[in-house]
C-alpha cells in the first residue's frame, strides 16, 4: 500500500488531512480517489491505515481503518560525519544509512572540511523518502551542522574512525560493541567519520583525550560516505544478529 | 603517491610506458615531469613504484624503483545483481563494492528487470577508479550481463536474497558464513540480489531447487544497490574479523 508522511506527533485521530505536497502527490500524481486506501506514517513509530474520504488535491482527507504502533529500537546509532565535497555523496549516505537503520546524524565541520554548508531541508526530504521506501517507521534525527569542537564538548565519549596509523587503532566497531554493548543501548555513543582529507592531528588528539576510542574500518581505504554506511551496518548487524544470539 | 593503472599482466620490467589516457592524465593534467615518482598498478596484486624518465604526453615512460606484490584474498566475494533502473545506482554499487573488497560481479537479467542493457566499458572505468582510490591492488572481475537461468546453470549453489516471506529464510549471510566458511574460501558462492520488482516466484523456485539457500538481509527493506553493498560488507566483515578471530 502507498505510504505518505505526515509530520504529526500523535496519529490517534479518526480523520487526518494530508499536507499540501502529499495531497497533491496522492490526488494529482497518483490519481487516488475517495475509497482508496493508504498508509500514513509520522516517523515516530506509527502506521495509520486509512481510506480517502475527500480527494481534493490540496487537502486529501483520510479516515482511520487501523493503527499500528512499533516500539523504538533499544540501541541508538548516531553517526557524526563531515559533509563530502560532492553533495551527492552526502545524500547517498543519508539514504543508505536510513535504509540501514540509523537513528541520528550530525553533520560536522572539521578543519579539513571542503564543504562548509548544507541544505537541511533537502536532506530532510531525502530522509523522509528513504524512510517511506524502506518501510521504516522511525525518521532519523538530523542535527544542525556542528563544529567538531562543539560536538566533542557535547558528546564526551564515542568512537573515531581516523586514517592515521596508530597503535591504539587495533580495535574495530564490532569489538567495541562486544565490549560495551550496554553503552550503545542506554546512551548515545556517536561514531565520528572525517572529511576527505581526514581529521587533523589536533582533532584526533582532542577526541582521544576526551575519551573517544579510535577504530579501524578494515584493510581498504574507504571514502567518507562509504565509511559512514559501513559504520552504520556494523551496528545494525550487531544488534540484529549477534546481540540477539547472545541474549 | 599518485597511482596509475596499466593493463599489463606482468609488471616485472625495468621500464613501463603508460597507455595514452594515463599518460595524458600524468603529463598534461597533473603536469608530472621527468624525475617525478608514481605508482603503477595492474589490478593483479602488484604495485610498481617508478620514476618518470620520459614525460611526453602520449607515452610517459617510468623506470622501476621498487616492486611490491600482495597475495590475493583467500575468500571470494561474488555478487550477481540485477542492474537498477536508474543507472547511477548500479554505478554506486560498483564503486562501493570495490572499496569494500568485492572480487567478482555478474549483472543478471531477471524477468522483472527494468534495465536490460549495461555499458561494460563505463562500468569497467568505475571499477578501475575505485580500485585506485581505495588502494586495493586487485581489480574486481566484471562478467557479462547474463540471464538468471544461465547463471543458475553455471553456478549451482549460492545464496539468494529475495523479499518473499518464506519459512526457509530465517538464516542470514553471517549464519551461512559461519556454517560453511570453507565453501567461501575454496569455491565460488555467489549471492544473488534481485531487481526493484524482486525475483519472480519461478526464479526463486528454480534457485532453491538448484541448491541455493534463501537469506534475509535484516528488518528493513533495502534497495537493490543497498542490498548488494550490505551483502558485500557482511562477507568482508566476516573474513576480516570473525574468521580471523576463530583461526
Amino acid at each position: 500500500m502507498r505510504r505518505f508522511f505526515v509530520d504529526i506527533g500523535n496519529l490517534d485521530q479518526e480523520i487526518i488531512t494530508l499536507p499540501v505536497d502529499e495531497s497533491k502527490h496522492a490526488a494529482k500524481v497518483l490519481r487516488m480517489r475517495i475509497g482508496h486506501q493508504m498508509e500514513l506514517v509520522n516517523g515516530k513509530g506509527v502506521v495509520f491505515t486509512g481510506e480517502i474520504t475527500d480527494d481534493q488535491p490540496k487537502a486529501v482527507e483520510v479516515r482511520k481503518v487501523n493503527l499500528i504502533e512499533e516500539k523504538p529500537d533499544k540501541h541508538h546509532i548516531h553517526i557524526a560525519i563531515a559533509p563530502t565535497k560532492n553533495n551527492d555523496r552526502l545524500e547517498w549516505f543519508l539514504e543508505k544509512a536510513t535504509e540501514l537503520g540509523i537513528h541520528e546524524i550530525t553533520p560536522i565541520l572539521c578543519s579539513n572540511s571542503e564543504r562548509k554548508k548544507i541544505k537541511p531541508e533537502r536532506l530532510q526530504k531525502i530522509l523522509v523518502s528513504a524512510m517511506k521506501q524502506s518501510k521504516r517507521l522511525f525518521l532519523p534525527k538530523l542535527n544542525q551542522l556542528t563544529s567538531i569542537d562543539d560536538f566533542l564538548d557535547k558528546h564526551p565519549i564515542g568512537l573515531i574512525a581516523h586514517c592515521y596509523e596508530e597503535e591504539d587503532k587495533n580495535t574495530s566497531i564490532q569489538l567495541e560493541l562486544q565490549k560495551n554493548a550496554n553503552r550503545w543501548q542506554s546512551k548515545n555513543t556517536p561514531i565520528l567519520i572525517g572529511p576527505e582529507g581526514d581529521f587533523s592531528l589536533n582533532e584526533v588528539k582532542k577526541a582521544l583525550e576526551n575519551g573517544y576510542q579510535a577504530v579501524t574500518l578494515g584493510k581498504t581505504r574507504l571514502r567518507t560516505e562509504t565509511a559512514g554506511v559501513y559504520a552504520c551496518m556494523n551496528v545494525k548487524l550487531y544488534f540484529e544478529e549477534f546481540f540477539k544470539a547472545k541474549h
